[in-house]
């Protein structure tokens, strides 16, 4: 090892300082693309009101989790942060939030969860009313193929059609907007721990392994990392749930920014139902374990962003 | 011109022989595409309950206007049918009914325009429950994206990204998905002919205008090609929704297939309103002639399909 890299890896890592600087650039990101700005060569931008409650789904809010997914990935493969990738990074870091957010919104709704309250603040449909909050979360699915796909050569078309590929797929009916289904089916039903592990793949590891991925699409990464990636993203996908469904009974709605103990409320099958308190959290560490042997086997291992998120998912209070 | 071309030229075009083969195309991709098979490389398909629903959305039902727009424009071009080209417009062709098809999930609910009968069915939520239609809905945005991006080889990236670049603007908020919003936030309000147009541009003008396009798009049409066709599809886009206006008071519910007489009952503005059933008419009639012109003077006069999709959306009887 060379003297650099002695120092290098002896230098702590401080996952705070490390997401700072790309947190501010999705924010502003998401902020300058979810606008009514009229389009390059459209008559008319979106309706005001629309774009409003689209902000307010998106803008200064959530642990943006998926975003900083994508960069840690994108950066394991250490390319110049200068790069036609590192834009399309920053694309991919954005489309797959807007996909969450907008899974939030719908997910808010009265029809299905009938929830008031998201972050601390009302929930879409509380403040802009049921329709809007249901077209606004549609909007925001569009966009996020809008983004990968730039008309100004700033991303290669390859790199724009796989990355929409990934992201329709994560989204779509076998993937998250499936794993809510198979959650609405299951409400009352007793679940085996199979079928409950196949839910929150869908519901919320395929978007999270998605966000690793499309960084490493970003990054034309070779396919022993990809495999690694895929690996990893299962890995904390499903700790996330888990580790979620602790919190559901352990914390309380301040600290969680969200309604506490709703899914017992609900009568929804969890971890916690399922395995009880303190086997969810052995479960929780031996994923964590999961994801970190999945970086190390995959020549990953001085990937210490990724490493701290998966750290993160895990030990995380809200 | 050669005797071979002479003979084309007086045979009569058969608008319903035409669209017969490709409605049968369509069918058949979308019954194989929406399905629940797990698709190659993934653990689980989609579950089967909401691929039930998006089935019910999609299948059996509708005049498939996009489609035959999307085959009209590539078929324009006179590349051979076993063309790259023409997988793609199969796919694009399925992918922007899909979106037309969720659009009308949505619309349909109850915080929307609260509809119980859509094409001589029960509407999607009264059939699946309203969480299901809004997840069928969701998915089937999703699913467009990913019939645009296979990857399989089988249709070249740089036509996959610039797919997704037209279908995601034409759908998203500056697009359908605003103009919904227009015509939500618009009831029992006042407005211009010019507010009115804006709306129905945006609301069913860029999904029409982004079929012929995608079709161009499919068969690299050259420029003076893909401006006519966008003329055109605003044309038809516009009138599309003029003779909607007009068969609400006209027709009745058995004709239309849904509910007629819904716009005056819920204080919709609309042209009937604005302009009276005369000159809407009239009005319907001006914007096929300005159709019929932009064909011609795009070297597109021999494009049979398109001249006889534009006489159709404006004489049609439901």
């Amino acid at each position: 090892m060379s003297k650099a890299n002695a120092a290098l890896s002896v230098t702590p890592f401080c996952l705070e300082a490390w997401s700072k600087l790309r947190l501010q650039a999705v924010e502003q990101a998401l902020s300058d693309w979810v606008t009514d700005e009229t389009p390059c060569g459209l008559d008319h931008g979106a309706p005001a009101d629309l774009v409003a409650a689209m902000r307010y789904a998106v803008l200064d809010g959530g642990k943006r989790l998926r975003p900083l997914l994508v960069f840690a990935a994108f950066e394991a493969m250490n390319l110049p942060t200068a790069s036609v990738g590192h834009a399309a990074a920053v694309r991919a870091a954005c489309a797959v939030e807007l996909i969450h957010a907008y899974s939030l919104v719908h997910d808010d709704l009265p029809c299905m969860d009938n929830d008031v309250l998201r972050r601390g603040k009302p929930t879409v449909h509380v403040q802009f009313g049921e329709a809007s909050a249901l077209l606004a979360g549609d909007a925001l699915q569009a966009l996020a193929f809008e983004l990968l796909t730039p008309m100004d050569g700033s991303v290669p078309p390859e790199m724009q059609a796989r990355l929409c590929a990934l992201l329709s797929r994560a989204a779509g009916s076998a993937g998250m907007a499936g794993g809510q289904a198979i959650d609405l089916a299951s409400v009352g039903q007793p679940l085996t721990e199979r079928q409950l592990r196949t839910m929150h793949q869908l519901k919320t590891g395929a978007l999270l392994q998605c966000s690793v991925l499309m960084g490493a699409h970003c990054a034309d990464a070779p396919l022993r990392a990809v495999q690694a990636l895929r690996d990893y993203g299962a890995a904390i996908g499903l700790a996330f749930q888990v580790v979620d469904d602790i919190l559901d009974v352990t914390a309380d709605s301040a600290t969680l920014g969200k309604t506490a103990g709703k899914d017992a409320c609900n009568d929804k099958p969890t971890y916690v139902s399922l395995l009880g308190l303190d086997a969810s959290r052995h479960h929780a560490q031996e994923l964590l374990a999961q994801a970190t042997a999945a970086l190390n086997d995959g020549g990953l291992a001085e990937a210490q962003a990724l490493h701290a998120l998966a750290d993160m998912v895990v030990n995380r209070v809200n």
